[in-house]
């Protein structure tokens, strides 16, 4: 992983923990389901945009060597695989 | 939200949490992006369990007691809106 | 269903075949992917929106008169497995 | 596309234009949401599994021979877009 794309991946999970733990507040406290359930929400999309930043960095590094080093079958098959766990 | 909900929905978050600091610590060691990518994708399917559970007390307490008291028209609007966040 | 609820959703069917007709004239053409792809998200979307529209008569007519007439149990449990399927 | 990519994807194609033949009449003889609701999301089931048929072709044929040309920067470019669209 480069660096920058390291410590932004590291900065959007602290995002996310924090997230969690005002979820964590909500319950405990007893809030309206219907809020809580917006939060949720807004971490699945916090986690998909996570996702996007570690899979860009992982195909313009990993994806395109291992082409030119010919160990394609391995990279493509690493994708449709993570593509099938995507949408499961 | 019922004891048993908040307490099963606790114990959830603790497991999303902890699955969380698996994959900050496989960031910090600079892991293979593909098992990162297939951690994230555990937590969202995790996520989405949580949301089962916090859907299913909802509906079954604030839904029946919403169109019972006559205020089906918020009760439903508000799990219209749920479904579109939950689509986005 | 609504009359009007009917009508609107099978106009957007309708929208739906049109659609998926000039996907298979793309893959008859033998288009490039990238855009056949971006096509086929687009079909997802628009299905999500015919969901939308069937699942909101649902709420305000079904599920209402279930719950008035004492058939929460039936009710509530279709939403769950409409919601987990939903996720899959 | 290779051939029997095109061959499969317009079989899979002919399946999904079936089912929502099935959908219409559905909605047309005013069965229960809640069937109809299953039978579309069993439509986005099938949508999935021709987007990924579509990619295996795209990442095995295009993908490689774009990094292999030094077009690497299109070819990441455009599979980070379709990540966008398939998440929005």
């Amino acid at each position: 992983m480069q660096e920058t794309t390291q410590k932004e991946a590291l900065k959007r999970l602290s995002y996310i923990e924090g997230h969690l733990a005002g979820i964590r507040r909500m319950i405990d406290e007893d809030k309206y389901c219907v809020d809580v359930l917006k939060q949720t929400y807004a971490v699945r999309r916090a986690i998909e945009k996570l996702e996007a930043l570690l899979l860009d960095g992982h195909l313009h590094t990993c994806v395109v060597a291992g082409v030119r080093e010919g160990r394609e079958e391995q990279v493509v098959g690493e994708l449709l695989e993570l593509y099938e766990l995507a949408n499961k």
